[in-house]
């Protein structure tokens, strides 16, 4: 389209990206493209560097660049609280609100009959074992409030229940809501009315 | 914030791309890291492929692999017929309607006296040299329908009064309305349309 192969091939790429589209991709890489110095080199350089660097936590699924990451090596998160979360991008979310104090563990997504996700898929085998191997004295469940999200709270529940204490966000959450969409003031105010299961 | 600073990085720098933000930047960085084979290494290798090959025409100022560009190169788009567009952008549309088979000319912006672009920054005098030197018959001046495109617009008709025959893009293009934004069939009908300045 472009008549250059790469140029092509880079915008059909970035069109892909969750949150673009054909348009967007195009004027971003023709942005790109006019400021080499400026914004395609440097972007390069960050895409190695990540490509490189950067990893799963092996103990609660958090992207850093060590084996554990930096949440789970800090002595101060380790308030025996635990949240757990479906994936990195409400990790982040919880973090902007800057409320929780505790440590996370990252499910990697929810468990679905429909796509054949299981616990095994999901790390809650992990879960289950940071619970006592960590001294966790709450396990706060910030899952989206979706169908699955909640089925995946509930399985939890049951698992965990008599072992520690078992919270959910409350107030400010939305039907249907997900973490990553809300501001950070009605994360703070959910996290701090949280309720027992 | 997302505790790497790679990532923060990475994310800081998509965010600033047209077209997206920081939550559509941090959702395409997440992308990008869980399908490192599948995104992150192939948009890396694209990425240094165009900084490495891409480059403007040096006779049109459109996007390509070598010094002159493969519609300046092609004897097929010799047809007398030269469009002139404000950016590649532009010209990418004009491609996609597939209804023009002659040559651009990529202005590079429009004059603006607010911020001092003057003909000389906008490859104007090139255009009027293509003119005589490439045997152009007809200028079809492709500008945005806004103040500094028209203003554009009426300085090149100026310039090259007598000289060619000048149309303009005419059905379809609404008041205000940016080329890129335009569907397919709607840049068709107003090339099909065009009518003389
Ligand atoms: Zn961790
Ligand atoms: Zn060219």
């Amino acid at each position: 389209m472009s008549s250059n192969r790469d140029i092509d091939a880079l915008i059909d790429m970035m069109a892909k990206l969750p949150g673009l589209g054909p348009r967007s991709a195009r004027r971003a890489v023709l942005h790109m493209i006019r400021k080499k110095t400026l914004v395609l080199h440097p972007l390069t350089e960050l895409l190695q560097a990540v490509a490189l660097n950067v990893r799963e936590c092996v103990n609660c699924g958090n992207l850093g660049s060590g084996a554990v990451c930096d949440i789970c090596a800090s002595e101060k998160r380790a308030n025996g609280e635990l949240c757990v979360v479906e994936d990195v991008a409400d990790l982040w979310a919880m973090e902007r609100s800057g409320v929780f104090r505790g440590r996370y563990h990252v499910l990697g997504g929810t468990l679905s009959a429909l796509d054949a996700v299981g616990p095994e898929e999901l790390r809650i085998p992990r879960l289950i074992e940071r619970v006592s191997s960590e001294g966790i004295t709450e396990v706060i469940l910030a899952l989206n409030a979706t169908v699955d999200g909640q089925t995946t709270a509930h399985y939890i529940a049951d698992q965990l229940d008599g072992h520690v204490r078992l919270t959910s966000l409350a107030q400010g959450v939305p039907i249907g809501g997900e973490l990553d969409y809300l501001d950070d003031g009605t994360i703070s105010a959910a996290l701090k009315a949280r309720k027992a299961v």
